[in-house]
């Protein structure tokens, strides 16, 4: 072996998983999009047999040993080389002690609990998920044993979303978010100033909604050329490649904000992708470094940009010229107002700017005691009912809307959602240190994304995985992570929208 | 090594197989349906890989020595294994002696061709294309040298779609059409009929043809559990596997039946599909046998169902109910007329039932003086023109409508072009057999394709690739393949149609 030769194998080998991992992502794509209800079964033989051919690339002897000898000639490799090598050992180390039988069965295991719960959500019926999800949660246990017996299981697998976060951080950070979000909905309430918003619910043309969206992409600079929207159940970014990103919508006939938010918060996820510098294509150094970095791109764009006085102002021009009848006598103003509406509910994806970090919370402290074995299965509606009822004020009537709103456990991904919070905290301090270097809500004005843009690309988007989250984050801020930035900016916004002060 | 472990490894292969074929139809139906446009560079790389591992299960030593040792062990497998043995048999001789990094390297050539052609089609730019087709022309002289240097190539490409087809066959195949639909054309030139088509080229809004499209496949019984249909430039279907089929077509504003017979033509394939036995899922017997057998299923739907008289009685309550102003005023018969008039003209694809075997001539004779390097590429447009002229009388404007109108060649189909006409020839024998069974145009005229289908299911579809093209029809028809109920089939309906007894 040279040193020559096993760079060669290293490129050959991630040119394996990207093309796997493509084939694993055009495969997923159809099956949301446009394949017939019941082709399931075939699907899931295929995925199998791709994920085998994944497996080994990862975690196999041969990889094992490529990356011993990669890592013993450290000094000789380029900073990417050795970045590659680092992420790829990291991934190993993840995944080489789980046997390949067990990785296979819970691949398949996923891909019949995601068709069970569609249907236990359209039936309300969490019994028939309710085996499946112990299944995921003692195969989430399982697999965190294998990565790291040393750790708390819950958090290694919210390493797996967020390289480096704990339970212990969490616990604080949302400890920190209550304290503020709490009393400031118990004084918006108290205010009881009431917003009328019921001009967004008259009959939006779906025709025209979809026109909307061409408009969103443009303004905020996604290169169509590159990045398609279709339609979906659940909105959600897919990449493929740094040129080859998909971004879906659901058109709500009835709100037309619905989408207009989620294109936003999805072309924020899909900036950043097709962001990443050249010399990260097809290489494990590709995409976004984790969920929560992701997740502070979307929310940045979809709240501290896409709910500001600046975008609404500057897009409301295009919406009365859309919907010139349903807009009719409504200023920009109370479109601004109508959009940052505050309003405790049952549905995550449906929350409001405030109250969206409750909903997550209610989720981590379920998972804190899933993964801990502290509550059985069938308790967890229950318990659902409860936090709910402690964070939000409100009353789950049934499941559906309930414990099962969210496809995420079904997908397998426990110790994801604190990720969501997370990304808008990050956010609030990204965008208090871009107006350090350019004038954001003046440019948002003047629908001017080209420089936003630029400035997420140069700090954030153009390092792909190069850097640890938490290093880039450092790196873009020159300081630590503080939730406080994110806690002034929501304290400021509802103070003035409810006029609390 | 033991026969009951071989035959385990026999079917983990075609697991295998059937796995990463999935992965390639899922990501050329991505690429043609939703894929953002310029994204063809990951994608190539891609399927590069894939087809990487796909090659050594169709041709490497491990899956030479399992057939090796299974053939010498063929009596003591089921006729199932056995024939499966057979089938990747052959295709391991059809592959194994082509390297690798050639078979690599073709893909490659094949996905840059591709959109290549694409844009010179747009440019109507024969020379942008040309050096891709010198390389597909010899990269399939050499496939054919690696298969079997005792055949004239194109025989061997033949072969790859229709097996046992010959050029010799296909010489007199096409003499004798000539000699029938060549005069057959000329009378009704002569006799001078006028078919007024005009109200076919009103506006047929494209929602309502999309449940036209909708109320076709009901009819025809197509089960939507595991067939949809989508849009695409060019209209195809495509098998994941018998219980997940696609379909697609292409909508024209200014012309309904474009896509009615895209639909019922595509259908045709899909039930073919669909019906094939259980016993072959995820095999390598899986799916239609042959080019050939699989474009008579479709030609069978489309033209002797499709276009018959009963057909359109059937569905004329339906179309004036979606189309009332449209058709204010046209009788079923009207229509009946209109989908069948003649008119020799450019595009293959837009050919009437009569003169589409004249297209299929002339690719034939290019085809075969192309590889066997009676032409140079830069001679084949003017070639074309010279064809068109003579089989067909009309003149060739540019190279978009002429040389450059199909997709195969681009796609490395050479060869492929024939099996159209042998389908339409194979279709009227299949016709004429089940009217021995059961009253088929009765049938249709009762909108019964349940009886239909099942006649063809137990004839045809249940057997995938079970027989050979040959047995299978010998099988069905109780005789040799016979074009004279082909000639006699269009004699008849267009001598009555126009009047020329």
């Amino acid at each position: 072996m040279t040193v020559e030769k096993a760079l060669q194998q290293l490129e050959e080998l991630q040119r394996k998983i990207y093309a796997l991992q493509y084939a694993e992502a055009a495969i997923s794509l159809d099956a949301v999009t446009v394949a017939p209800p019941d082709t399931a079964k075939g699907r899931s033989l295929a995925q199998g047999v791709i994920s085998g051919y994944l497996y080994p690339l990862f975690s196999g002897k041969e990889t094992g040993d490529l990356l011993t000898y990669l890592t013993e000639h450290k000094e000789e490799l380029t900073p990417l080389s050795a970045r590659q090598v680092e992420e790829l050992q990291r991934k190993y180390d993840e995944i080489h002690r789980m046997p390949e039988e067990e990785n296979t069965a819970y691949s398949m295991l996923l891909n019949d609990a995601q068709d069970v719960w569609h249907k236990a959500k359209a039936q309300d019926d969490y019994q028939a998920f309710a085996p499946y999800l112990e299944r995921i949660i003692e195969a989430n246990r399982k697999k965190a044993a294998y990565m790291d017996e040393s750790q708390p299981p819950y958090d290694v697998l919210l390493g797996l979303y967020e390289q480096g976060l704990t339970t212990a951080q969490l616990d604080s950070f949302f400890a920190r978010l209550r304290e503020t979000i709490v009393p400031l909905l118990k004084r918006i309430r108290e205010q009881g100033r009431v917003i009328d918003d019921s001009f967004l619910y008259q009959e939006y043309p779906i025709e025209k909604q979809r026109e909307l969206s061409d408009y969103l992409m443009e303004i905020l600079g996604i290169d169509r050329a590159h990045c398609t929207i279709g339609e979906t159940e659940h909105p959600f970014t897919m990449n493929f490649d740094k040129e080859d990103v998909r971004i879906t919508t659901k058109y709500h006939k009835n709100n037309f904000t619905s989408s207009m938010y989620s294109v936003i918060h999805e072309s924020g996820h899909a900036l950043y992708e097709l962001g990443v510098g050249d010399e990260y294509q097809y290489t494990i150094l590709a995409g976004g470094v984790s969920m929560g970095i992701h997740e502070s791109q979307s929310r940045l764009y979809e709240n501290m940009l896409g709910r500001s006085e600046a975008f609404i102002q500057r897009i409301y021009p295009k919406l009365v010229e859309l919907f010139p009848k349903q807009l009719s006598g409504v200023t920009a103003q109370d479109l601004y107002l109508a959009v940052n509406q505050v309003e405790p509910s049952l549905i995550r994806i449906d929350a409001d700017e405030l109250t969206y970090c409750l909903h997550i919370m209610v989720r981590y402290e379920i998972e804190k005691k899933m993964i801990a074995g502290e509550v059985a299965v069938s308790e967890l509606p229950a318990l659902w009912a409860e936090l709910m009822k402690e964070y939000l004020g409100v009353e789950v009537p049934n499941d559906r809307d309930g414990i099962l709103q969210d496809s995420h456990w079904s997908g397998g991904s426990i110790g994801y959602f604190p990720s969501y919070a997370l990304g808008s905290a990050y956010a609030a301090q990204f965008i208090h240190r871009m107006e350090q270097d350019i004038p954001v809500y003046e440019l948002v004005a003047q629908g001017d994304f080209q420089t936003i843009n630029a400035w997420l690309d140069t700090h954030i988007h153009q390092y792909g995985c190069f850097y640890s989250p938490a290093e880039l984050f450092r790196r873009c801020c020159g300081e630590e992570f503080d939730p406080q930035y994110y806690l002034d900016y929501l304290t400021q916004k509802y103070t003035k929208i409810y006029r609390l002060s």
